[in-house]
This record gives structure tokens, C-alpha cells and sequence, in this order.
């Protein structure tokens, strides 16, 4: 029997804790904040910087949108994210990627107050996950996601082994971090791996992070293995699909996400989830 | 034909490159400084900082060693900290690890300046090391010498298969994000690795850091590997060795670092690269 880790249902879930947890805050007069800066007029960053904004509203969280033309210079961008470090309503600052041409992304992320850093993007934040530290940190919200689900199927991770497909800084490597802090083994596989199909064979745990669509085969999982599919891809015919053939693997495999109703929506509920934990952290600095 | 990686012919070769460069600084009149710390009076400890100063001192480098008491409060630890984060004359500024009990290491690893951080140890320069973010920044020095080690053999990385073994702060997991960085195929297995051998055994270029003598014997590795050893260990009659068994491997590999000669060595002229790199950096900066 193959498990279809239901996403939609989980981050139903998840988001139902969170709202939970903002009716808490809210008896203590606390509304965690978030403000999502968008940069030109990319429709698909458009759609997602909607998404993020409805379902912050829905749970409770206040929400801030700043949009900006496609012109705005590097040092004006700057200065609203400087704006928004020291603005005590908001807890967390997401700048939606991709920047236009001609900003410097980096040094973007680089100015968020780390402490704010919703997305987990910061290099220091990058660091302390990579390093495994101690004490409470944003990280990278699609990885975290995933490790929320595979929490969910209730199976030992220790010692088990886990390739991650893909090394983007978004997903790839943060997942490989995260899964090595669960003391898995794990493997980083990318575009240059060479015989790929032997390396995803050895896979107990499979994410596949690479936008290729169903570049991932019956051929190339172990029996019994658990599959993580992040691809949001189109097939030949336009349909939105993952990086995973679905139908392929799945007599195959152990567990797998969908495309849709997989990762995607776990991504977004762990974002309010990690906007609420960055609120009650500093609440709980504030109180110390 | 085994190639054994002479670490020691490698670091003379590297301090012949620092010493010429630091000879063209002072032309300019710029010395490149190091400051190090050190707690207490761990006799390992001691002879580390000692030959880091001695051989500082030789290539042209300034090097300052503060010695301070175990008893040493938090508070006075960072004054020092930010002392040499502020003086000019200091470039790298590097806390003697371990750190007596009582004493909050991350702390003081955080609290050095990012741009003097010469052990790489900072969690901002973890991270770009971890995004491989462009520009120049430190990193972890010994995987950092590892990589010049592999560079000497003129071999191709890219899209072969590393595994490290161990994933220590100082070694294992930069190490894994150097070779990462290098377009390899990364493993990284550890204590919790289950069937270790069938891993270790996919290694085109295999790193093992477990500080278990002789872990690593010849039916784990693949022919033709490359074995770098970053072992320190002592054997049942008390001789220094490696966590490979050298003579046992010695045949099947087609490259190997001895212990010790090896990694050592490396370690340290790589400290001293680093230190005058850091340097240089700071010159071009405020050239600009």
C-alpha cells in the first residue's frame, strides 16, 4: 500500500495550529506582522505574493504588501527593508524573488534583520542551520515544510538514507541540512551527477527539487522508498505536473507527494507558521 | 601507482606563495596581522597556538598571542574579541578551540568581526560558503587545505561522487559544501551511517574525519579513490595514525594522504594563506 502524503490536508492542519496560536497572541494584545516586499510586475510573483497575503489575513497575521516599480533603485529597496527592521509591528520581512534586473538580491537579503528573516535566507541564518546550532532561527520554508511531512508518516529518519535532487539555496541545500541534523545519511545529487539513477536508488528518503518534469522514473527508486516531489512542472500538454512521474513510481514506492497538493501548499502554511514562531521568540526575548 | 599526497612538500610549497605575497605587502608597507586567543592551559592547545605563531612570525606575518585564565569571565572574553575586531593592525583574529566549560564558544565565534573571522567559523561565512555565494570571504581552513591537496592532483571533480565521513563544524560539513561547491556528487555519512562500508565504497574521493583510528580499511574503498585522511589518532601502542588503515588501503587507492604529513600540515599554511588573503582583501576595499 502506497501513502499519498496529502499536503493540502496537512497544511490544513498546520494552519489550523497557527490560527490557534494567533487567537493566543491576540488575548495578550500581540498580531504578529508580516510584510512582503514585491518588485516590478512578474505575474507569477504577483499570484504568490497574493497567496501569501490571503492566507496571512485568514489566520490573523497582519499583513503588509509594499509594492514597487521595476525601477526602484538598490538603495531605495534598502531603505524599505531598513524601514521595516525597525518597525515593531512586524516580525517577519520576505522580499519576493526574483528581483529585476540590475538589484542586488543578495545584498537585499543580507539587510534583513536576520531576526526578521522570515524566509530564512540570511547567510547567518544559512549558517547556524548548516552548523546545526542551538536556540531558535528562521530557516528556509519549503525544506522545513517537508520535514513537517515526512514528522507526519511517523518513521525513523536516524541513520537511514536520504538523496536530495537539486542544490538550489531555496531548496536543495537547505533540505540536505536538515536532514542531516535528523542524522540521516545524506547525498546531494545535481545536473553534473553522473549514473543519477544509481545514486536516487540508494535513497530511503528521495526530494526531488530540479524542475524537470518526470525526470524522476520507476527505475530510479528504491522499492519502499519515501518521495518528495518540489517540481512544479508542465507536461507536453501544458498540465501542471512534478519532477516525479507520479503514476510511474507509484505501485513502486513507499509514500509520495502530489503535484498539486504536495509540497505547495505545505510551503505557504510553514511560512505563517514560522511568521507566528518569529513573533513568539521575540516576545520571549522581550520578556527575559 | 599509488600517489601518496605529500602534505608537508604541498604546505612548503604554499608558505613559499604566502611569504612572497606578504614580502609584496611590506613593499607597500602593509604587514598582515593575526591575533590569537587562547583560554586556560590545555597543553594541545598550547602547542597549536604555538606553531600558528611560530610560523606567522616566520613567513613575515604580525602575530599576537593573548593568553587568558580559564577563569576568564564571558564578558572580558568578548572585550578582547572586540579589541581586535577594532585595531587596524590585526586582519585575522582566531579563538583557540576548545573553550574551558562555562565559557559560551558560539558566542564568541559570533561576536568576531565577520571580515577578520580567519577560521571561517563565523555563521555569515558559513552561510556563503553553504549558498557558495560569489566574493571573497574565510572559510573552514582545513577542508580549504584539502581542496588545494585535490587541486595538486589535476583531476577533474566535477560530477564524481565524494563521500565525507564525519560532520564536524571544522571539517565534514564545510568540506561537504567545498566539494558540493566543486560540482561533486557529496555524501556525508557519520556515526549514525548505516552500512558505512557500501557507502564509503561509491567514493571517487573519499574524506573521513571520525577521530577513529583505522576505521577505513581497504574493503571500503573503491579502487582507484582518492583518500584524504584529516585523522589524528593513536594506535594500541600509542603511535600517531589515521582513521584509515594506510598500509592496508595503500594498494587499491590511486591517492592517499599520510598521517602524519598529510592534512596537517596543510592545515596551517592554509591559516597563514588565509590571514594574508583576509588582508588583501581589506586593502582592495579601501582602495575602492
Amino acid at each position: 500500500m502506497t501513502t499519498i502524503i496529502d499536503g493540502k490536508q496537512l497544511a490544513k492542519d498546520l494552519n489550523a495550529q497557527t490560527q490557534q496560536r494567533v487567537a493566543k497572541l491576540a488575548e495578550r494584545g500581540i498580531t504578529p506582522g508580516l510584510a512582503v516586499i514585491i518588485v516590478g510586475d512578474d505575474p507569477a510573483s504577483a499570484l504568490y505574493v497574493r497567496n501569501k497575503h490571503r492566507k496571512a489575513v485568514k489566520l490573523g497575521i497582519k499583513s503588509v504588501v509594499r509594492e514597487l516599480p521595476a525601477t526602484v533603485s538598490q538603495a531605495d529597496l534598502m531603505g524599505v527593508v531598513t524601514e521595516y527592521n525597525q518597525d515593531p509591528t512586524i516580525n517577519g520581512i520576505l522580499v519576493q524573488s526574483p528581483l529585476p534586473r540590475g538589484l542586488d538580491e543578495q545584498a537585499v537579503v543580507a539587510a534583513i534583520d536576520p531576526k526578521k528573516d522570515v524566509d530564512g535566507f540570511h547567510p547567518v541564518n544559512v549558517g547556524r542551520l548548516f552548523n546545526n546550532l542551538p536556540g531558535n532561527y528562521p530557516v528556509s520554508c519549503t525544506p522545513r515544510g517537508i520535514m513537517t511531512m515526512l514528522a507526519s508518516l511517523h518513521i525513523h529518519l536516524r541513520g537511514k538514507h536520504a538523496v536530495v535532487v537539486g542544490r538550489s539555496r531555496i531548496v536543495g541545500r537547505p533540505m540536505a541540512a536538515m536532514l542531516l541534523n535528523a542524522d540521516m545519511t545524506v547525498t546531494t545529487a545535481h545536473v553534473y551527477t553522473k549514473h543519477l539513477s544509481d545514486v536516487t536508488r540508494e535513497a530511503d528518503v528521495l526530494v526531488v527539487a530540479t524542475g524537470v518534469a518526470h525526470l524522476i522514473k520507476a527505475n530510479d527508486v528504491k522499492p519502499g522508498a519515501i518521495v518528495i516531489d518540489v517540481g512544479m512542472d508542465r507536461d507536453d500538454q501544458g498540465k501542471l505536473t512534478g519532477d516525479v512521474d507520479f503514476d510511474g513510481v507509484f505501485d513502486r514506492v513507499g509514500a509520495i507527494t502530489p503535484v498539486p497538493g504536495g509540497v505547495g501548499p505545505m510551503t505557504i502554511a510553514t511560512l505563517m507558521q514560522q511568521t507566528v514562531d518569529i513573533c513568539e521568540w521575540s516576545e520571549q526575548r522581550g520578556n527575559q
